[in-house]
């Protein structure tokens, strides 16, 4: 696989990060999930990574890293499914992701980006109403 | 990795296909999937292989068996993303899938249970109806 696919749900895009991330995977991720954004105009991200197990310091930038270009695309990321241990790696390699959201799981993460785009003051102030 | 994914969106159980499939991790799919289905008495499964380039006959079988638990379940089963090379491999490998509906894209692909779900004469004729 050589690259990681974004699905669009109603005005989010979706991506569920299940294979190891290398380098390339992660350039790759990173241009796409921004080409869609600006394709779409979507204004959430949701990125569910209840697959991983293990999350390294790589995987904690790349996710900051990917939250904070949405976020100057005028989007928000949430991050969902978040295992209890990949929770405890992360605060012990001092990454505790500040401008992240998360959520338990898919269907929370939803709600909560519903709720965040309806506070903010943009054009579109509901879940469906661009298409 | 040693499981895939399924993500419950609205009343849809969304499963996106990324890794290599083998013996095992196809039969813990079916297994993760069906008890899904019951837990959550989910009435559609989306299944996206946009990122699968290849399709061999054990993947179309594991495909075609998913629909097939899916349907006794009482649940439909849509395929999405597949890419046209996958379509030719799998109609010369003689699958053409033929319990299993298509739509090219995530979003099609849940106007499609939607409208499959309002057609069909059970409980849950809205997509949100059952939360």
């Amino acid at each position: 696989m050589d690259r990681i696919p974004i699905l669009k749900v109603g005005d989010c895009l979706l991506v569920t990060i299940q294979v190891d991330m290398h380098d390339e995977l992660a350039v790759r991720l990173q241009e796409d999930l921004t080409a869609q954004i600006s394709k779409y105009a979507s204004r959430g991200v949701l990125i569910d990574i209840s697959s991983l197990e293990i999350v390294d310091s790589f995987i904690g930038r790349m996710l900051a890293n990917i939250a904070a270009m949405s976020r100057v695309l005028d989007a928000q990321t949430v991050l969902t499914g978040m295992q209890p241990a990949v929770a405890i790696t992360l605060v012990e390699l001092g990454m505790s992701l500040p401008g992240i959201k998360t959520a338990l799981n898919v269907e929370r993460g939803m709600e909560l980006l519903r709720e965040v785009m309806r506070e903010d003051p943009a054009e579109a102030d509901d879940d469906d109403a661009e298409e």
